[in-house]
């Protein structure tokens, strides 16, 4: 956030106030989206789904890269849910891969969200999803055979 | 499916066409969707976490009847996709109550899918969603102690 | 909703209140959701709108199947609100086929909606839907010529 | 589209191509929409719920105006499909106040749709839709009773 | 909003609540449509993004019949939003086309929204869109090389 | 992407293709998300407004946490679109503060597109966004006189 126009005490007081807490995860930084009122469910709160919803989207965005081309999720573990997820909340996700196999990538996803007027994110739930990369029929496919991305 | 007007053979034929395969699941039907192509991802596929998300609405369905109020996902377990959903599937969850605890609930979703134009339809994905009823403040509250729904 | 594992008194209680109530039609069950904050007018109610286009993907759905290829909507007829639908309302929507004709499916949907909280669900709204079989150029195509679904 | 800056003959030919062709329908313009691939059908085509979605909220619309609050469907009567909406084309609703009675309106709403490199509009479908005052408890009101609006 | 139907005081006075205000625009109207609870921010308030792309589609529609063919935005300019837009506002767009070049079209678009229950409505935002015609290959092409619209 | 697994070469080498290239721009990264076909235009392609919308929302983040509290957009400078966006790419949205009035703030948006299966990310568009923060009527507010946030 450097900039070479005109710094105010102001500008300076609103820049402590955009700054972050201390670093949420020591993951990738995949998703950080707003949760939105059209994300809510019947009690007014963000629900699971929609969470989950969006891990699979970052952990997706992950297996696309390392595979570099299609791929699926084929199973998801150890989801827990340590705490909710309100309307207007920046909700980060940050992947880890942890194992690669022939076709197959595992993938940790840690979720934080910060209250809209915080500093501070706060953990939501993790999860490992399981990806495998396929050929354009649906077939399994070798990652390590093609070629590494530009 | 049945009526009173008049029965032509081609009715007949038509009504076969659209009678269902066999049982599909014994657990409470919750969801029935189509999956439409807003729901794709940016290969084409109806993309898991799509699927997770109506999981978690159909397990969240089930957990407000029983707890008679608010709750939460706490967490998912032992989630596998077997198959891939694709643009136009009919896509059903169905519900078993497994456990019910003091203020959790886990209960298990099967999702099974029908392709458009087919009768029988294929299981996709299974797992165990674990809810906690909240009270409006979302601390747990016990389950037992509401009166039943009329 | 059997299952092996151990019941519970608590599990038994659960399990009335996940119970239906009576029958609510005789067709088929083709969609089956949950009426979401996402799906409101700026009233705050569920409007009449969403409810009729899940009707016809509803119609759409059989007529798919009845027709074995792709058909469209050509008429809507007798269509009566009988109640609102509140969200979380879980809409179930029932179709019977009434009449086939050499390319036109006549279809009638019945709308019901059980409260969140509720046992019972009422009947919302009904209305028959008539479609057409349709080749890829958009001309009316037989019905019965095509081969019975698997 | 007057405008005081220079004009040229490039502008000229523009501005005709921007041209409508033949007025369209003689009710009052209430919604104007482009169908996206968002609101398309399994088959890749707008599908007539879609439509129906948005003449329930255009009568809702003048509804609303007539009525000086909330109000809801009742009744659709008559609704016929005359050619089908394709990705891209510009749909245009019309509303035609037909009938008031103590605390109900008919309207009439005429759809238009215009593919999106053409100037003309070809019907698509119209339907006369029951709309009826509500109190904020939803019981029928009369619709004279209340002001005029400012 | 003429019709041979017998008409009452009732329907009188109903005409005049659903006639519009004085004219809005001078310009062509290219959208009109109603802001959704699904359109508000975390505030409840309907965000300036979801009005940005209301009027990005609006000049979109025009430029895609001027250039009779594919066409991109490459600059906004010039973008004030004098009020807000509430839940159930009638959103109307009018576009004035201002110059057009070789590949490239300027088009002002002017936003007006009017409260559901009133007959006015206010300006809320304008903006100068430049878009450029576009090749299949997303190259610039030449707009007057196009036949004109049937 | 620490871990204290069991490295293998597949490792090493799928984590090299997940690395992202050279930094993209020195603002806080305020959203970070993956443009879907749900987001495409009638030429499927991802629209600009989609992206003005996220761009919206992007410094509404940024001014909320900044103000303590509501804000509208009032002004958008300065938008210039050099590259397409498209289906698949990670779309990256970093704010800059550029000054501080009273009531209002000036935050800079750059918007900066990966494609799915690339390391490298291109820029997109920017933009100046002028917020201004709100009391609960709607009126201009001091942003200095909220206490900081926790």
């Amino acid at each position: 956030m450097m900039t070479e126009r005109s710094d105010t005490p102001a500008l300076e007081i609103a820049r402590q106030r955009a700054a972050y807490g201390r670093q949420q995860s020591d993951g990738v930084l995949v998703i950080r989206s707003i949760a939105m009122p059209a994300d809510t469910n019947p009690a007014g709160d963000i629900f699971g789904g929609w969470i989950m919803s969006q891990m699979d989207l970052a952990a997706g965005n992950l297996a696309a890269r390392i595979s570099q081309g299609r791929s699926a999720t084929v199973a998801v573990e150890g989801m827990e849910f340590l705490r909710p997820v309100k309307v207007g909340d920046e909700v980060t996700l940050y992947a880890n891969l942890i194992k690669v196999g022939r076709s197959s990538m595992r993938i940790h996803i840690d979720v934080w969200a910060r209250p809209r007027y915080e500093r501070q994110a706060n953990k939501v739930t993790s999860a490992d999803f399981v990806f495998v990369a396929l050929t354009d029929e649906g077939k399994p496919r070798s990652i390590s055979e093609v070629p590494d991305p530009s």
